[in-house]
Formats: structure tokens, sequence, C-alpha cells
């Protein structure tokens, strides 16, 4: 099944608009799976059997991982996603690009090694760099726009003509790179303006939307700006805020009641066809 | 030693602009190689010792490790570099980038698990996204700045004001990004002209510069316009062009052949004070 299927049934199953971002970091972990062979796995088992109701997309970020050596644990999540639920995809946080024969080699690290459902790309080098990625029909392309973070206005509010730069990702999103209607666009919470600007110019594409919670987003402008006519269209992020919202034996408790909390406060923002 | 204290000294010592991109694609190894244990190490070990003398850097490009599951032997070869050639840098070829806690994840894994002495990044996200690359002082941080690939024109050479995106990427390098004088630019050679006018914003940062070889790039060009007052601040990689010189079990001399014809090609372009 497609990644967009597999994205719209989760929207539709779980009702829910939520997205966990598996940032394990191995230093954070609760006490009680730290002496397990495979913390990080543990952790994120315990996290995904506690939530895999009320989510519509896992988000494990990679750094991570790769920080300490992890990818045997990243390996471990992503095939316990596929068999516990397989109806729920998995967006691989990398932030890849390169030149074409690289970025190959970053597309397979990605859906043939890891198998994940879709992974993040950085659009920095142009359409070149992003079709390794984009001609895996089947799998999500998630396209960095406008990111979350404070400085990301260095280069991305640079006005060029009568626009922003992130708006000529978001037109080239549109218009160059949806060939196979496989494109996602990342956009953050801190910025639910260009969050509006944006969801006018792709009033179709999905948006991973990071940055709720530790960074300050704020929920209600989020669904105001981005919502589709649908009331779907976003899978907004929480790592930080689900993932450590307890810290003792009960971490996965209260990650299940910080996802139901997040989940139920997107929904009261929604369009009412949806709710 | 500092990054730019053992880059300028591999300069000096091996008269050499030449880097060697340790790009192993498991699917192009020679026959003689495909049968070891670790056929990755072995082919990355073999080069080393035909090119060592002859090369001011290598690079290896980690997506060709991690697209098969390598690590072990991306680590293994940086290990065989430090111990056999400690006074060589490597730059890890990561092409990394994301807000401020992840990207020190991204840090963590170059630095200090692959002890890597500089890493490539992507500066869409902007300084917050950089710092935790920049503050480890005694490494490189090689920073995108006009990459080599046909389509890097979309967002890079949009014009806001005055300049073009890429512009503004050197003017922050020379003025915001480099307070631990631990930036270099990534700069294509297929963009000759470019490399001139970043050259005058940034009289002193060191180049890294892909492109010559199967993308096109023209050395004469490139040290014409690019090379500092003194000969140097530039390392002029090539990858396909030196590893897969030869096929057979006489594929390290022919790499050597291919490193010293660049090198020499490179040296005659060069000011006449370095000759």
């Amino acid at each position: 099944m497609s990644f967009m299927t597999k994205l719209h049934r989760a929207w539709d199953r779980n009702n829910s608009l939520v997205c966990v971002g598996l940032d394990p970091d191995l230093d954070k972990l609760p006490e009680c799976v730290r002496h397990e062979p495979k913390p990080i796995f543990a952790f994120n088992r315990a996290l995904i059997d506690a939530t895999r109701d009320l989510v519509c997309c896992y988000k494990p970020q990679i750094a991570y991982y790769a920080a300490f050596g992890a990818e045997d644990e990243l390996a471990m999540t992503i095939d316990y996603l596929s068999q516990t639920c397989p109806d729920i995809p998995v967006i691989l946080d990398a932030k890849r690009g390169d030149i074409g024969s690289t970025a190959a080699m970053y597309a397979r690290e990605a859906f043939v090694r890891y198998g994940a459902d879709a992974v993040t790309v950085n659009p920095y080098m142009g359409t070149d760099n992003l079709k390794s990625f984009l001609d895996y029909s089947e799998r999500g392309v998630v396209i960095l726009c406008r990111t979350s973070n404070p400085s990301s206005a260095e280069l991305q509010e640079l006005v060029a003509g009568d626009r922003q730069i992130y708006q000529y990702v978001a037109e080239y999103a549109a218009t160059r790179w949806n060939y196979n209607h496989n494109v996602m666009l990342v956009v953050g919470a801190t910025f639910p303006e260009e969050l509006g600007r944006i969801r006018q110019q792709c009033p179709e594409i999905p948006f991973l939307v990071p940055g709720i919670g530790a960074q300050g987003g704020d929920v209600a402008k989020v669904l105001e700006n981005g919502q589709t006519a649908d009331g779907k269209g976003l899978v907004i992020n929480s790592s930080r805020g689900i993932i450590y919202a307890g810290k003792g034996p009960d971490f996965a408790a209260a990650a299940r009641r910080a996802a139901t909390a997040l989940r139920d406060e997107i929904n009261r923002h929604r369009r009412e066809a949806t709710r």
C-alpha cells in the first residue's frame, strides 16, 4: 500500500492527526529501560504499544540512533511497527539530500534498508537531488519548506521577486516535484501565517508540522491555517512532549495520556465535517 | 591538532590539493575485493595505501556505507586513516542539518562516533542548525554554498536584493559562522564564475570543490577562480575518477596513477609561489 493511502487511512481510522516522534536520547531514557539489552528499542516498543490507536504516523529521527551506533535498534523499531501496526506509516526523519548518484544511496538507506514509508529531505540542491527519492512512487518524500527553528528565516525568508524562498519550495512541490503524488512538506507550527500561505499554494499536499510543545507552536493556529478542506492534511508531530511525558516506570501510560490530550486538543479545532 | 592546521600542513607536505572521495558502491567493487569478509574496507585500505602521499584530504560519503548497513566499515576506514596517515584530515560527507537538539546528535555522530575531522552540512535551516557543529572548534564544518549539480540553480541562484541565495550563504560564512575559524564552503567546479565571486566574498575560507571529472568541471578554471593568494585554499575532490580508475586486480595502482595525474594537472595551474 502506498504511503499516501496509508496516511489517509490512518487519519480516518484513528481519527487523529498526531505523529509521535521517536527521538530516544540515550541519556534521557527512563531508568526502567536503561538496563535492557536494547534500551532504545525497549523504550520505543513500550511507546508504540501505548499509542498506536491514537496516531496517524510515527517518526523516528535517525540522528538519535546514529549518534550512538544504534542502527540495529532503529531497524528493530521499524520492523516492530510494520508487524504490530502495519497500517500506520513510518516517516524516517533524516533530512537527506545530495547529488543524484549519492541521493540514490540515501533513498536506498531509507526505503530498502529500513523499509520506511517516507523520508524527510532537504531541497537546497534542487530537483536532481530529490528525484532519486520521488521516483519511489509508493513512498513518501517529505521536503523541508519552512522549518520551525528561529534562524530558519536567514535563507527561507529572503525575498526573490514577489516571493520568499520557502514559497518557491512550495511552488516547485506543487508544480514540479509531485508527479507521483507522494510529496509532503515540512512547515513549522511556529510560523502559522506562513503555514496559511503554503496551504493556499498547495491545497492538497499534506504537511508535516513540527514545533508544537517544546518549541512553542500553537495548535489552534496550526489547524486554522493548515488543515485541508476535509479537516485533514496535517501530520502534527510531538516528540519530547509525548515520549518524555513521564520519567518513571509508568512512562508509557504518561505518553498515552499526553498523546490522547494532544489528539483531542487538535480535534477540537478541526472542521465540523470530521469531528 | 585542529582540522584547519591539519589541512594546511597536508597541503604543504604532499604539495597537493587533491581529495579522494571514498564512495565505495558495493555493486561496483573490483572482483578481487568482493569476496573479502569486509569488502568495502579492503577496497578503501588499498586505495589509501596507494594515495596517501598524494592527497590533502580523504572524504568518505556516508550514504554509500549506510545504504548497505556498513557503518562498521566506515568506522574501520576512518580508524585506519587515523593510524596510517594521522596528518591527513578526513571529511565525512554527510550533508547533515536539523534543529539544534537533533543537530547536536548529528555532530556527535560525525565527530565523536566516527572521529571525523570535518563534516559537510546543509545551510537551509540557518545558524541555530549549524551552531551544534561549529561549536566543535577543533573540527571543520563544510557548508553547502553552490553545489555542482545542474538543478542547484533552482534555489541557490534566486536573486534576493542585490545577490543570489548562495552569496548569502557565503556572506554568513564570512561574517557570522566562522567564529571558530573552522568553516569551509562547498562550491562546485561546474560553476567557475560563481566560484570566483565566492572567493571575492571569502578570501581566506577553504573551498571543498566537487564536480571535476564525471560531472564535467574544468581544473584550469577552478584554479583560476578559486585559489587563494598563496596558491592553496582548495580541496578538489575526485571520487569515481580515482577509485574506479581501474577495475582489475591492479585497481590501486590505477588509482595512484589517476591521483598523481590530477595532482600534477592542478599544480600546473597554481600560482608560481607554490610550485
